[in-house]
């Protein structure tokens, strides 16, 4: 029965009941136990068991080469592979709130490929034998080298795998956008009122070069975040590793994942702060901002259809309401602008975990990592579906574009060199209240022929330098 | 074969496979498609969830009042309460980054409710007949007054089960410590430098005012909390509902829930703001401060147990290093302290939101509910966790507190009243560099007799004023 | 010579030379010294040192009460009265970037008050006698516990005087819009696309319960804010007080100043966390979500002249660009809003700082009342600016609002109860994109005759519930 | 008489008085009148009015190259170089809080340096004649690409002469302290609990390691805020100037300022989007973690004189409090972590801010440089007081260091390569529980020599991989 399927494990604390079918021990259940805190939800993110994964065989590769048993550093590999492949996921129960270091997360994932590395050995589980959770799986390592290894690890992934592939391909999108819509001359808008013209194509060159620049704002953060603190062990200092094996352990978890990864120069700062973390947030807390521009933007050129702006066509791409029939609603912008909401707050609940740090450890880990992490995945993600569902068939509604833009008094602006500001401004402002055109007011006010309005005021000359 | 196991449902924009087992419909399905961000971990809270199966079993049974077929509204009834009975969870897949209404969210359970009706009723699933997702389920409801509704919903219900309890607990088992500790009297600490005694049941009894307050300032918000926008259909108006139903729905919801709920006195506000959660959001920003100062104090008052301050003995609750063997950590403290930072977090995020609303609706809902709700369990779950797991078992290490209680220069404070700030600082200054007692260095200074030393410095009378 | 305008005074580091023009002592003078951040614009905000005055004033005459000389205290009275009155602001010379306890600029008023009563009395000024800045103006109190009574005293006046009479102005000037608008039926904007019509009062109506909410959320914090830690002195004992001194005290500055100040019911949490500002800040963080919402949608609705929304005439009050003349901008709006972004940043550094106390003793203090005062001040300041230049000569454009309103696609939802929503849906899609009326569309597709829709579609009946 | 003492200016809006002893003119007026918020500490940084002045001189010199009258030109520079020197501070009495573009600035500045030049050539002041505001001050430009080249210029400036100077003093002290702290061995902290050993010097290296890298943070951010928008006119097309005209005056700027000054690359980025200053912004905010960690444990360390940590002896530099004589507080550490939570907060403004621009223009400017500038400010100012008043003068208190490490029980860690964790764990155990030294307990449990405990338990060889 469910009742008997358990087997006995033991820490230094006292026996426990493991579940038969799990390869985690004593220290992740008495975990389970002590942190009943937000429930499945909660959990450690899986991107940082996988980094877990890496590491550990990354430090089994290199303990052998320093003594270690070729047979237990080989099964070690073997079980650590399936870590980082993700296959072990159910083995790891624990949440976020935990210990600050992680180090429950560290020993669950020793426990784990203890006992997985245990059984491909034919030993039994939880018996510690042949494969030790600390002294052979941990060896060399501390939770307080090896969780922000895994951080690294797991954000360096996230970056790469995610958030830089989602905002390339947005910026691609809209720099497709940008040459599409290059000769659509529109009117411009500044303190959301109607200002001189400019091309849609130069609007939507904005966002390019934002998107542009947030890709090279990432890049610039992550050498500091390719910085491994593995090899400083329980403080910094190395302690119980041999000279070497922290440069290894870099060298081999950049083989391992293709990226240049390499050991940090000061550990002690590797352990005791997570600034690198809060740059990297800082980034992201920077294209957030970007992407809640570029989508407010978005909606508020494609509002309508018939009281709004109007200059966009946004895609429709589900119904809009639940009462209101027929309507649609520009919902990737939205979650746009939800995500950079959520980026922005991720950004200070991580900024607050890293000034926190005390002494030699910093123990916000799990809770700035998963911030970190959810922060890349959602801004790597809504890239991705803000690009296909919305950006990619957006189309401009010429029409619209220009009646407004014909309309406008802002034209008068390509008259102050002929007649100065004062007498400009006194064109436009009769034009307003009398609701008349621009060239009637002028000739009206007698400050220029018909002629020279004709020839001074020409939206295609107002887009650029002359 | 699996690829077989689809029926085909449609909307307003075509045709879509749903999965047959489950209730959901076109809308849901088309949501999953168009919204792939984040992941599982990401879907919509299921007190979300729980919170529309009772609105719309309320509002069933008040369209029944105002016309609705009997049969049918029983039959909403009863799915809407499986929904709120959490029965159906596995029919809600959309994630939180969805359209900013939460109208997919809306039409997810919109759809639920009408399948499981029609089969309550022996009907065909995705037939829309005899209970159609929107002109039953949805009956006088739009999507924009039914999330902000069963976001308030959601979140009263969170703050009354979970948060509340837990700071209440919290506060209980602080008191007990309060009085526990009444008669030990302890060195006081300011600018983390030595200061003048008080009493250890003094010191946390800081504590608890601040968590008893912490309980009055989220009690004080809820008021605002307690009123539904359920009435306002599409923009605060009340099209498409009869005079009364606004008042009736928050009436039945008020009773399914033993909360008090009202009707909110202008929809208008309710459904383009949602100051309510910023304001609810802010009290527990400031909770979060006051656990952050609390665990701050008991883990740095529990330092050592060699090197560290020493006064608090914590309990003992798992392994504290895979390296160091024998070390014990103030984990719970690390797991309030993270928690608080995360509400900090999930604060700003709500801000952020909170303050972009635009026109007739705020379109940060699923964002906004997200972070209230994950901040009231988060603060409750930790409060429940650190004070069975470390307050109630904290002691004191009285050996150690008298020991630096007698040893300090601070009680020279006690003198200021006979012989003058001036005169007494030196004191002070002359036995920190002689390194030895206040009394010696008074003595050698001849500015008082040793009896007067004795009667005037007792810390037992520095405890309050005389 | 200017090099001679100094005297010699000495605190218990040694002597310093003071400008013979001032009141302040040596401890002033060396914090100066040692403090050089951020310069003048940095100082300590008047509204403390005002506060100061208030306190010291108070807290001579209950030490008279309770012994001191009547001619000291009658002496010291007077002085800390000028201080009150803002006539000694040039003597307050140090930056909030100083101790964070406030120590300095307690020992700066102690400094001024005695000097300048030792003035009154016809003493030399530095002398400390016949009044000496700790042991008469400084009796019975602490830094630790006067700070915190200053604050409390400053952000209460700074609430009642400037934030909520300019937040009860706003409420006003758009209560009398929302009245003005009543009749003025208008298209509805959710999602920032066309929507069901609401009236212009209506709309403005949303906005005046968001103010109206913000004063309750600003007084229901106040409680907290009128408790007073003065009594606590050094720890929050109230060593070297007098039984009777926190209430008398605290009675004293309530008469003063006219509000309901009451003595701290435990002065350890009073001087050991500021919650009570943390939580003053979140309401104001709240106000600021509601104001940047309503100016957002004021400028949103003001926009053109002829590109925009241009639903509402913002009234034009200076040039609006340097280069495109006649430009008129919502400048109002913008204020408000850099405003809100500002109180948001405040309440976050306020905040950080509240969550870090340790021990006995905040010391974020000067920080935090700083912020809490510009949050307060700024508000209330830019609710009056926004009121009178903006709010109260805002114009309905109502040719637009007509325009727009009748040429909406979305009052089919007025045909939901009649024809179901999934036909409602197909005339407004039809109608959108055939460019048609509703009523064209509807009869194109024979869902019902022209009688009905003039008799079902009527603005006027959509407005409320029926 | 005073009432007498004005001058009559006009604007576009009608006539104002202006004082007669001030160069600036009507629109400057108008702005003091429609914007009362805040009062004089509120006012536009002085950094941007300098930056102002570079800009305006660098505009004029090439206009001249594009041809206006050399004249006009000489006396524009000569004005411009007055308001860059500072020497006309008084006459730029705008708030921040005005137009969210700044505009009312800049035209404060070209009333300033018009009427300024007006004077230089002998005119009348307010004449406009010879030297337009408009068509000559600002001639090719506009608000909304000077306000931003201000912006950046001002940025520019602080980092380069006050926040990188002050963090690399801040850098060279605490290396300087870690090299006279090599030798002394100590025991580390982890989870504030007593850990393996290190070396006081290598704790310190873990701050330098921040420091430098938090120089290395500013400078990656740098080349974006050293792109100019001059050039981009009214919505960045360029309008109204030259070929080559941004390129030119971005050229003049980099010579005037000795900084590396380019043209943006896309001017419609560079006025709709700040994302450059939430950048610096963001690395000030990490630079703000690492200085709130360092302050924090070097009070921790400091902490005492008897009853803390006592590690370090940090210099006394003013009495500590005003009621207990002799106490001496880590003052500067509190002022460093108050300005580390003030720019958390500033970052959070900034964030808003820039997230919240619209179409061809953030309207956030005044209030995101104020931020910007203010954390640049407090940043390296309190870098030089910290390092000058704290750093260079805090001194090791070796006796309590070695005493400490001594007694520690986490030198058991060297055991664990020889006899296994769980071993070793049982010694810490048992030693804590008996309080007896770790050899003893070891000897007692048998697990090994007395000369193995010496062998291996050598404080010296826990520094490092061996």
């Amino acid at each position: 029965s469910s009742q008997e399927a358990f087997r006995i494990e033991y820490d230094t604390f006292g026996e426990l009941k493991v579940p038969s079918d799990k390869y985690y021990g004593a220290q992740t259940v008495r975990s389970t136990m002590n942190f009943k805190i937000g429930g499945v939800s909660e959990r450690m993110p899986v991107q940082v068991i996988r980094a877990f994964g890496i590491l550990k065989r990354a430090a089994a590769e290199v303990n052998q080469d320093y003594g270690l048993d070729p047979k237990i550093a080989k099964a070690i590999v073997q079980a650590a592979n399936e870590v980082a492949e993700g296959k072990l996921n159910d083995h790891f129960p624990l949440v976020v709130w935990q210990t600050g270091s992680g180090t429950q997360t560290n020993m669950n994932v020793n426990e784990v490929i203890s006992n997985r590395a245990i059984e491909i050995m034919g030993g039994t589980l939880g018996s510690k034998k042949p494969v030790h959770p600390n002294d052979h799986v941990n060896k060399s390592q501390s939770s307080n080298d090896t969780f922000p290894t895994a951080m690294h690890i797991a954000a360096a992934q996230e970056v790469n795998e995610v958030l830089l592939p989602g905002l390339k391909k947005l910026q691609n999108a809209l720099e497709g956008k940008s040459k599409e819509f290059s000769q659509i001359i529109k009117i411009g808008r500044t303190h959301t009122q109607d200002a001189v013209p400019l091309t849609l194509g130069q609007e939507f060159s904005g966002y390019v070069q934002q998107i542009k620049y947030g890709v090279a704002r990432i890049e610039s953060t992550m050498p500091r975040v390719y910085q491994l603190a593995a090899g400083g062990t329980a403080v910094g200092t190395g302690l119980n590793t041999r000279i070497g094996f922290a440069e290894k352990v870099a060298a081999k978890v950049a083989e391992l994942t293709g990226l240049p990864f390499v050991t940090a120069p000061n550990k002690f700062e590797a352990l005791a702060a997570h600034d690198a973390l809060v740059e990297l947030s800082g980034a992201m807390n920077t294209v957030a901002c970007s992407l809640m521009k570029i989508a407010n933007d978005i909606r508020f050129l494609g509002s309508g259809p018939r009281s709004g702006l109007g200059e966009l066509i946004l895609p429709e791409n589900e119904p809009g309401s639940s009462i209101m029939p027929g309507k649609v609603n520009p919902t990737q912008c939205e979650a746009v602008t939800m995500v950079a909401a959520q980026v922005m707050g991720n950004h200070v609940a991580v900024t607050v975990g890293g000034s926190n740090g005390h002494f030699e450890l910093n123990v916000f880990k799990p809770m700035m990592i998963k911030n970190v992490l959810n922060s890349a995945r959602l801004l790597g993600d809504v890239c991705v579906s803000f690009t296909d569902n919305c950006v990619v068939g957006i189309q401009a509604n010429t029409d619209r574009i220009n009646k407004l833009m014909n309309e406008s008094l802002m034209l008068v602006t390509a008259l102050n060199p002929h007649i100065g500001y004062d007498k400009a401004a006194k064109i436009a402002k009769t034009a307003h209240k009398e609701g008349t055109t621009l060239k009637e007011a002028a000739l009206k006010l007698g400050f220029l022929t018909s002629d020279q309005f004709d020839q001074w005021v020409k939206p295609k000359d107002m887009l650029g330098p002359q």
